[in-house]
């Protein structure tokens, strides 16, 4: 099977999918939580084969544990599951309608976007994740995932597919691409006259190849260097508390904390707070001169670089900054434009630093841990995106269609 | 000045331009509709000079005729841009506002893409048109005309920035690659450091080109391989108006006819009075096999990939279909998913098309002529997207935003 023909297929079945109604789709989605229950010990058996290939390969217990699919994550994988059967389908939304002067009745449909492209690493819930948000979407999908997990998603796709098959869907509505060769994500970036938009799950790196070598739209998103800038009015046990929640929570995720601005006229008192309150949670603050002469055996001095870097650990990025403008300047030459945030009580500044950070959320005395699509209400979360076209931010379903006009006249013509 | 630079500049102006109020916005409008009536003269005496080069070039009479820039033209240019004046600005409107259980306050906010690369040909009029929609909506913008119209292009932009900097906005809002050199398409196409968008205003090697060059979002469009597909229900009489319209109206352009469908249950009746209503209007016919074989002399016989062009001249291609399904399998295969639209009478095939056809705009008993920014209403026209991310079909100044989720809270953290 090669590519051109999985494009193709993933083409007629997008077609299909786009006409298929509610009731039909959420079937299709129920099914799938059916064989997944029914065949557990598959799964399981499947995950197996990949967490010990994994161990032989000398993979980290980390990266082993987000391999794994036992029984009770595929519970939760199957409760999420049939969650996305409760979320409104946004599909065939009009709006926008309108009659124009010359009679034309026009307005704009929701549509799905065609077919997906999905590259992604590590976790196999992903597949059943993304499966399940293209079917309610009517969206076609090709997914890649990596090597680690080839035998969990085979079987989860052979599963996938049966569910289809039952509720009288094409097949291809969900396609895997099984060979694990590298050159095959080139090879499916070039696949424009299929797919429609590539949505990357995962590093900087895997971000950068796509946008560097997709002809296909890219929606890249998902690493973050987040900043809070604690200005001088602030409330220092209050900030020291949201400080703690958006790098201490959950270091590993794209919306936690990577470096903390600190206004020079509060530097002195604020950051051996900041020490006493972090280092005892095993945070490392990692400051850059001023910063560091203040907090002297408390923090390591910061590198070149480590500003731009998405940490995904207890380390903090600390430095100090004279005011507004350069906690801003900072920002906009080191953030990734996915979360960043203002500690203050003066409402003026804070204004001011909604308006000129540009990223895809923007918080004032909120920790930088709300951007998730579930957070934010939406549901459910295809990624988040920190591009500015298409969709910025958590994606929920809504930003996996697009939409068409439709123009209706009475035998009607330009004048 | 190297790229690097003029984006490095471009991005620091756009950020003064997103915090820019519509009032001053609108200032530095009105102050290029001055320069521009003031100058004139200059303005005449550099498109002469592009027009005896492009003389003794040889360009042909219709490439000669868009590269003119008159004082007439001028004038209309002029009204063109006061328009954009009145114009509502999109940027600010927030939406989606909710509290969310946890007491965050969220909403969207549309703010400026930020900065533009539009790379176009020919009409030295869109320089000004792209400078008047990208600074309305606070965008700055990096310009690449041809090289057919350097002259008038250079004087455009030197006016456009001498009336920027009498308003007070940095002259680097809008810059122009004066080096004519094509690699320079290429290098602008990878400054995803600084530009936020591309768009191509070309022909489809342009588009071809970005699309496969580019790490930055393009906005694919105004390549239109326009279908129309007389269903067998059709008033005939009123078909022909459509037709006509659809193709000669002005055979130039993006939303032309360029495949008309016939049922073959009406074909025998309805190509002969194609034939003797378009063939007096300069009308060739192309036409596949069966069509060519009720059509006689009327028609040529089409050729491998006739039905793959966009004609852009007075030729329509004519195919006979079975039925619904076959016109829908021909639309997707040729279509550019620009406009495309059945003549019917018949409800439930209506609708079926409607749902079925997944391009920009979808028509009934319209002529595909009306895909267009102005006649959509939409008051300006950036571009004709036939993409599906971000925006498709006109756009107007909505599409040239993006929004940024704003998140304020109460010292609020993430349980």
């Amino acid at each position: 099977m090669n590519l051109q023909q999985i494009g193709q297929q993933a083409k007629d079945a997008s077609y299909e999918l786009a006409i298929t109604d509610t009731t039909t789709k959420n079937a299709a989605l129920e099914a799938i939580a059916i064989e997944l229950e029914v065949n557990v010990a598959e799964i399981v058996a499947a995950n197996n084969k990949d967490i010990e290939a994994g161990k032989a390969a000398g993979l980290t217990d980390a990266l082993l544990d987000r391999l794994l699919l036992n029984e009770e994550r595929l519970a939760g994988v199957i409760a999420d599951l049939r969650s996305v059967i409760g979320l409104a389908d946004p599909v065939g939304e009009e709006f926008d309608g309108k009659v124009l002067e010359n009679g034309l009745k026009l307005c704009k449909r929701r549509v799905p976007v065609g077919v997906l492209g999905v590259i992604y690493e590590a976790r196999p819930n992903v597949t059943i994740d993304i499966a399940a948000l293209s079917l309610k979407t009517g969206n076609a999908s090709i997914l890649r995932g990596g090597k680690e997990t080839i035998n969990s998603n085979l079987v989860l796709v052979k599963l996938i597919q049966a569910a289809l098959e039952k509720v009288g869907l094409p097949t291809t509505s969900v396609q895997y691409i099984e060979n694990t060769d590298r050159a095959l994500v080139g090879e499916l970036l070039k696949l424009d006259k299929y797919v429609d938009m590539i949505i990357p799950r995962g590093n900087s790196g895997l971000q950068k190849f796509c946008k560097e070598n997709s002809t296909i739209p890219v929606i890249i998103g998902g690493i973050g260097i987040c900043h809070l800038f604690a200005e001088k009015t602030v409330n220092v046990e209050k900030a020291l508390v949201i400080i703690e929640n958006a790098k201490v929570q959950r270091p590993s995720v794209c919306n936690a904390l990577d470096t903390l601005l600190v206004d020079a006229d509060i530097a002195e008192i604020f950051l051996p707070k900041l020490a006493a309150h972090l280092l005892p949670l095993g945070v490392t603050l990692v400051a850059e001169e001023k910063a560091k002469a203040i907090l002297g055996d408390d923090a390591q001095l910061a590198q070149e670089g480590d500003f731009s870097r998405e940490w995904l650990s207890l380390n903090l990025g600390v430095k100090v900054v004279a005011d507004l403008s350069e906690a801003l300047s900072h920002i906009r030459e080191h953030s990734s434009e996915h979360s960043d945030g203002i500690l203050t009580n003066d409402f003026t500044i804070a204004n001011k630093f909604i308006n000129a950070v540009n990223s895809a959320a923007v918080y004032v005395n909120t920790s930088t841990r709300f951007t998730d699509g579930s957070q934010f209400g939406l549901g459910a979360e295809v990624a988040v995106s920190t591009q500015k076209l298409h969709a910025r931010g958590p994606m929920g379903l809504p930003e996996l269609t697009t939409y068409k006009w439709i123009g209706i006249g009475d035998n009607l013509i330009r004048s």
